[in-house]
C-alpha cells in the first residue's frame, strides 16, 4: 500500500515539528508539498525538510490532487477558510488548535467535512503525549480511584510568531493559545460522559509585553465538570525561564503528577552556555533543564501517525472537530467570565467575532 | 532576666509541637502549665514534655498570676472567648489559626487585648517557615521582578482530631483549616500595601470523608490583589500520600517554586516499612518523602521565638490580630463566593455564625 | 525496496523489547521469525507479536534462507556459538551485550563475520538512549569543557531469568549483566582516543540472593582512561525498588545529570496499587515512579533501526564487535581486580573460561 | 547556671558559621573573644559578631581564663599545637575537621587533653546534620535492612581561603578537605563494631586550579568495613555549580537517598540574579537552588550544641579525637592507594609529615 500523501499548509515553528515528525516516526506518510504565504519560508521550509513541492498560492492548492491530507498549521483566523476548502477539495484535514475564531465557523467547518465524507481531527498533542497517556492509562486502571481535581499549566515567555499577539489574528492571548490544552485533557482524561458545565477565569495583561499586545498574558480557568470534578488550566506568556507542562490529578484513592519539560530533562550545569536547552528557554549558562525529543514526548509523532493510520483505516480519529468546538466554547466562556467575575455555564454561544472580545469588549 | 513564662492551652496535635519547639528552640520561654478540657489529655501532656503544672479549669485558668503568655491551641469555636478571658486577665496572647469564627468575634478579640494593652499574635508559622522566608527574601531583593502570580497548595487526607469534621466546632472544612495559610502568606509576600480585592473559591465535599463531614475536603480560591497581583489558593483533605505544602510565585522578571515536605526530605524506599514519613503519611512501606526537623522547617519555633521576643522587647508581632481578622474577612468571601458562583469584592461582613454558614446555607 | 527480515534467536525478556521496537519504531525491518530452546516460549512469543514463524531448532535456523539479520538474545554462553554460525551461513548479526563469555570467543566472532563479510553489531543501547545522547551531544558541544569524571549507574533488584543467576551461563553477576553498560557509555562519550588503561573494581555477594548464586551483587568500578578521565560504574542486583540508570558527567566547565527511569517519570501513589510501574518495581501501593515508553527511552528502537540502517546502507554499525571485545576486556579486568585489590592494567588477556572465575577462582 | 564561654579561635569562613550557630542556637554558650593571626580579620570579625574580646595572639591566647571552651577553627597545620596548647592551660577544645596532619600530632593532641582532663570532640558537622541524622534513624529502625553500601559526595569548585591550596599547610586537597566527612559519616552510620579495613584511592589534579595547586582536585575512595560494608566517598574542588551534598544508603531491604543542598533548596529562575543562592554557587542568573538555613542543615550548630552541654553536663562528645584520628588514618591510607594503585589495609601508620606526600612523594 502506497504512502499517504500529505501537504503542510503552514510553514512555522509547528510545521517544522509536524514535518520531522512525520519523517522519523510515520513512516506511511510522506509530506509531499508545504504552503507559505511568505515565499521565503516556503521555499526554505521545503528544502530543510526535502519536500519537493512548495507554493505561495494557500487557496489554489487544495485544487491540486496530488496529495491526501491538508495538515493546517496557520494563524488563527485562517483556520476555517483553510479547512473548509480544503475539505471541499477532497481533503482529509488535520488541523493545530485552537479550532477557529468562532462557533459558526466551528460549525461549518464539521459540516464541511462532513458533506465531503472528509476526516476531520482536532491535533490535541496532549492526548498523545507519552507521559499523560501514561497517566490517563492508570487512572483508567483504578489506580487513583475517581478523579476530583485535575491541573494543567502551560507556561512560557511567550511566542515566537507575531501573529499571536496580533488578536485579530490569535483571537486572544495565552489562554486561547494554550488553554485549549488543558480543556481538551481534561475532557479526554474524564471521558465523554463527563460534560463541562461551568467555567471560571481571571485573566492579566500588560505583564511582560506590555507594547506588544492587549492580549492576556496570564491566565487561570477553573472548569466544572457534570459528576463533580474539578479542573484548573493555567496560562502564560510571562512565565521565563522555558516551557513549563505539567499536570497534577487527585483522586479518591491516590494522586499523580507528571512533569513533560523539566520532568524529562537531563540537568546540566554549564559556564559557558550552549545551544539549546528547551523551547522558550533564555540563556543557557548556569543550570538549565535540558530536555531531549521534545516533540515525541509532547506527543506529535503520535498524534500525526493516529490520524495517518485513520485516514488509511477509515476510523474516526480520537479528537475531532467537536471536540474542538466544546473546547473553543469553554474558551468563550472563559473570557466571558474574566469579564463578568462570575462563573459561565455551558452551553454558551455568544455572537462575538474572536473570542478575547468577550473579555476586552469588541 | 528570667525567663517568660507561657501556658498552653490545649493538648492536641499542635500544642505538641508548640511545646517541642519552645523547648528545643526558644531558650527564653519556659512552658509553666497546659489546660485541656480533657484530663487524660492534660496529664498525659503534661508528662511528655515536663511540664510543672496541668489542668482541665480553661476559664479559671486565666486567673492564675504564674505565666505571661497564653498560647492557644484550642478549637476554633473557642478562641474569641479564650482570648477575651486571657487578655482580661493580662496575659499575652498568641493564637493559632484560625483566628476566629466571626468577624465581631474577631474585633472583640482585638479590643480586648488593646483595651488591656496586652499583645495579640496571629501565629501565621508560614510567614516564619524558612524556606518560604528565603522566598521572600529574595522577592524583595527583586530576583523575580513584579509579583503578578501566587499559589500556595495546603492538602493532606484530613485532620486527626473529630472537631475539625464538626462544623459548628471548626467553622468550615479544608479552606478554613488551611486557606488561612495561603490568604495569609500572599499578604505577608505582597506586603501591606496590597489590599485583597476580591475572593472566588470552588468548593467539593463528600470526597473521602462522606460520611464524616458535610465541610468543603477541596477549595480553590482566588484572590485578586491591588497592583494587580493574583493569588492562587488550594486546600484539600482528600489528597493521600502526605502532607503537600508548596509555592510558586512568578514575577515580571523570573519564578521560584519552593516545596516544605517532599522538597525537604530524603527518599526513601523500605520493604517492610519504619515509624513515621511525614505528617498524614500513610504506610511507610515502599517508596516515602522521609522528612525532618518539621516543625522547623514549618516556622514554628521561629514564629514563637519571635513572640516571646515580642513580649520581651515590647514590640510588635509581625503578624497581629488585624491580620488574622483580614484573613477571616477573606475566608467569608472564599465561603460566599462558593455559593454564588462570583467573586465576592472586600470589604465584605457578613452577618453569620460561622463562614461555613455562607456556602451551606445557616 | 523489501523490508529486511529479521529472526529474534531468543525469546526471553529483552527479546520482547525488541519485538515491540521493531514493530513500532522501525519501519524498514520485519520480524519472520523467533527461535527458542523452550517450545512453549517459542510459540507464544510468536503469537504474542504476530511473527509468523517459530521453532526451537537454533543451530538449523541459521540455514534458512528467509531471513537476513539474526538477532541474538540468547544468555551469554551461547552468544559465541550462535553468531559464528549464523555470519557464517550469511546472516548479518546484532547481537544484546555482553559480548560474550572469552576474548578467544571474542576474536572468533570478530573472525567469522568478517570472513563473510557480514555486519556485527554490539548492541549497547545506552549510545542510542536518548536522553543520554542529548548529554553527549552537549558534551561534545563543549557545554562542560572537557570531561574529568564520570558516573553510570545501572541497579536493581535481580534478573527475571534463571540463567544469569548461573555463573556458567552467565560468565558473572551484576558486573557481567550491567558493567558492560557503564564501560561501553564512557567509552562513547570520550571517543575512540580515550583508550582505558586501568580497571579497578570492588565485589559484594550473598547480599539478597545468598541461597541463588555465588555471583557478585553488588560491583563498584573504576576505569582511568587515557588523556586523564575517570570512570566509575555502579552496579546492583541488591538495590531495591525498581530500576535505577543513570550518570553524572562532571567537567572543566560544568556538569550533567540524567536519570532514564525516576528521571522520565510521573509521580503516583496508589491506595491499591496498579498493574505497573517500572521494570523491576516491586509493589505499586504507596508511591511510585511511573514509567513510560521504557524501550524508546533506554534507546533499544533507535539501536535496531540504526542497525538496520547499516544493513540496507552497507554501513559501519556505531558499535561493533570490537567495542563488546574491549568492554569484555574491561569486565575480565574488574574481576581480576576484585581479587587482587589492584587496579589492572590493559591490554588484559586471561585465560579463564569465563570472567567471573578471575574472581571466584575456576 | 552561667553560660559557658567559648574562644573562637580563627575568623574565617568556618569560624563565622560556629559564630552564627553559637549565638543563634547555642543559648548555654556565649563567644568571649575571637583570635586571627590577622589583626584586620580578628576586629571585622569581633564587630561583626559582637565578640568583645579580639587579639592576634594565638598562643598567648590560651593563658586567659576567661574562657572555657577554645573552638579551633584553624588552618590544618596549626590544629595540633593549638589544641594542645589550648588543652595544657585547661581549655576544652572542639576542633574542625581535619583532626591534624600526621598519626603523631593526634596521639599528642588525644593525650595532652586527657593527661589535662580536659574534653576533645572533632567537629563532624555530617554527624549532626539534621536530614542526615533522619537517614541513620530510619536505617538504625531497620528501614533498609543491612547496609551493604553507602556513597557520599562533597564537592564544590574549590575553597575560598588560599592556605587550602597549599599542601604545607593543609596536608593535602579535596579529600583531605572533604574526604573525612565521608569517612567519618560511614562510621557513625555503621557503629563502631564496623572497623574500616582497607582504602583504594583514586585521584586527579590539574582540573580547574593548574597553577594554584599541586593537591589533587578530584578523588574517589572506596572503603571496606569489616562487616562487609563498603562506602564509596566522592570529592571535588572542580565541580562548577555550587555546592553538592549528597547521600545514597543501599540495604538488603531498602535504599535512601538525601541531599543536603539541591535537595532542600527553592528553585528560582531570576533574569537578572540576586545576592546569594548557595556555598560556591557561581552566577545567580538564570536557574539556581536557593538554599536556605544552610548552617542549620549541615548540623553546625547541633554540633556545637552537643559539645556545649557535653561540657556542662561532664559527658563524652559522640565524635572524639579518636574518631579524628581515625579519620586521619584512612586519609593516610587513601593517598598511599592512590599512588601504588591497591587498597590499602589498616591499621597504616606512615611516617611522612603530611597525608599528601604519600601520594606526591615527599
Amino acid at each position: 500500500m502506497s504512502k499517504t500523501r500529505v501537504a503542510l499548509v503552514g510553514a512555522g515553528f509547528i510545521a517544522d515539528i509536524h514535518a520531522e515528525s512525520y519523517h522519523r516516526f510515520v513512516p506511511d506518510a510522506e509530506v509531499v508539498a508545504v504552503y507559505s504565504r511568505t515565499e521565503s519560508h516556503a521555499r526554505a521550509f521545503a528544502e530543510r525538510h526535502g519536500i519537493p513541492h512548495w507554493s505561495t498560492a494557500l487557496d489554489e492548492s487544495v485544487a491540486r490532487d496530488d496529495y491526501d491530507v491538508a495538515d493546517i498549521c496557520l494563524p488563527n483566523h485562517l483556520h476555517a477558510r483553510m479547512t473548509i476548502a480544503a475539505a471541499s477539495a477532497g481533503k482529509h484535514v488535520i488541523l493545530e488548535k485552537p479550532l477557529c475564531l468562532t462557533l459558526d465557523e466551528a460549525d461549518a467547518m464539521i459540516a464541511a467535512c462532513k458533506a465531503n465524507n472528509r476526516k476531520l481531527m482536532y491535533a490535541e498533542e496532549l492526548c498523545f503525549a507519552p507521559k499523560y497517556e501514561r497517566v490517563r492509562q492508570l487512572v483508567r486502571e483504578g489506580a487513583i480511584g475517581s478523579i476530583y481535581y485535575m491541573r494543567q499549566c502551560e507556561k512560557h515567555s511567550g511566542p515566537h510568531s507575531d501573529w499571536f499577539y496580533d488578536l485579530d489574528r490569535s483571537g486572544g492571548g495565552a489562554l486561547m493559545d494554550m488553554g485549549c490544552h488543558g480543556f481538551a485533557w481534561f475532557r479526554w482524561m474524564l471521558g465523554p460522559e463527563a460534560r463541562p458545565l461551568t467555567v471560571y477565569s481571571t485573566m492579566q495583561a500588560g505583564l511582560i509585553h506590555p507594547t506588544r499586545t492587549r492580549c492576556e498574558e496570564n491566565a487561570l480557568s477553573i472548569v466544572e465538570f457534570q459528576g463533580g470534578a474539578v479542573g484548573i488550566v493555567e496560562n502564560s506568556w510571562a512565565k521565563l525561564g522555558g516551557m513549563e507542562d505539567r499536570v497534577e490529578v487527585c483522586g479518591t484513592g491516590g494522586v499523580v503528577y507528571a512533569d513533560l519539560f523539566m520532568g524529562n530533562s537531563a540537568l546540566t550545569y554549564s559556564e559557558k552556555g550552549y545551544g539549546y536547552a528547551m523551547e522558550k528557554a533564555g540563556s543557557t549558562q548556569g543550570w538549565t533543564f535540558t530536555t531531549f525529543e521534545e516533540a515525541f514526548n509532547q506527543g506529535y509523532p503520535q498524534e500525526l501517525r493516529h490520524f495517518i493510520a485513520c485516514v488509511r483505516d477509515d476510523t474516526e480519529p480520537v479528537t475531532t472537530g467537536e471536540d474542538g468546538r466544546t473546547v473553543l466554547e469553554m474558551l468563550n466562556a472563559a473570557y466571558h467570565s474574566a469579564r463578568i467575575g462570575q462563573k459561565v455555564a455551558l452551553p454558551f454561544r455568544p455572537t462575538v467575532s474572536k473570542p478575547i472580545d468577550l473579555w476586552l469588549g469588541p
